[in-house]
């Protein structure tokens, strides 16, 4: 089954992607990869899930940001691509949370952006090298930023 | 235009790279990449843009730092390939900003970077993917240090 | 002489690979090459190196910590290529050090891995690109997490 068919039999109906907030695109190929920009957790509605993990997030919030990124990445891709299927692997995710201090599950967190990446790509395409990291600040204080590198055909 | 025509249109003079101050190298190629390591604000006379953004740098210095670090790139690369012509897109652009806490302006501060990078290759190879987010310390405790992936000819 | 023949003569005997803590892989190839995924330093009993370093590990113990991480990115990079020797360079080495407040020799501690690199690789094959950067916080608390993108045949 392809990555569009999973996502209707998962349900998910994914957003317009969310413009740059500044001088920068969102996606950039070259040869058989796509670059994608760092992503914040955006609703339909607009808002962003900002704050510090461990202080204003609890991981289960946190792990929810981590998700709803990664829907604004794959919403992000599709555009770019035209479609999902055409996605060969899942290269690298870059996950950025924005840890209050002494916090360090970011594992965990993280993993709400991998599972779906997981669950809409199956293991073979989906499974990917990552980082998962601590900083400081992050852009508007988003709880969790993302970038990915994907492979498509 | 090409990028060095460009150049030297907006009377921009790149002084000659900075080296690394530890067992690296500022360029590495690979197929048709290059990936430049980490840059760091460093002005004609050696001096760097040091401090926390939002505490020892306000908006405007930064900017100005972030300018600073792309111009000491396009140095990096020119040296690199010869010449800034043979550049066929800038594919990705990883800028830290030295953020004192509760600072979450970096895209503005990044734009230094950016708005010269469109400047100097244009809206169709200069704008690129990116990511700006806020570290808890920088080497030598600079302002701003990016790093960059560019696609070349 | 080739990377294996080198580490022989060097004394060195990689430890097997550490499975990832999530939902990821240790390293993803495409094209010719290969993303690894951010590595701690973990010796052979499994013991994480951890903390704050400027505080909680000195600058000697911190460049330890990196050059015991460089050794997990070789075991892995085996693993997935088989043979140290198919190596042809490495490209890009992403290090985030666990800083204390104040804290800004990365570069020095960064070289406990370039060092290592250099040495089993030689200079031709194994200078990179790096940039060494100073996180609020890593998973488990780990003094260093580093990345890595290797070019191979």
């Amino acid at each position: 089954m392809g990555a569009e068919a999973r996502l209707i039999e998962l349900g998910i109906t994914l957003d317009p992607p969310v413009a740059p907030v500044a001088n920068y695109v969102s996606a950039v190929r070259t040869g058989s990869l796509v670059y994608l920009s760092g992503h914040g957790p955006v609703d339909a509605s607009g808002t962003l899930r900002s704050g510090k993990v461990g202080q204003d997030l609890d991981l289960e919030a946190a792990r929810g940001a981590a998700r709803l990124t990664a829907l604004g990445l794959l919403s992000t891709l599709r555009t770019e691509l035209g479609s999902l299927d055409r996605v060969t692997r899942v290269v690298k995710v870059f996950a950025m949370v924005n840890c209050a201090p002494g916090f360090n599950q970011m594992p965990e967190v993280v993993n709400g952006c991998s599972d779906l990446l997981v669950e809409v790509f199956g293991d073979e395409i989906g499974r990917h090298a990552r980082s998962a990291v601590g900083m400081a600040e992050l852009p508007m204080d988003v709880a969790v930023e993302i970038e990915m590198i994907v492979e498509f055909d």
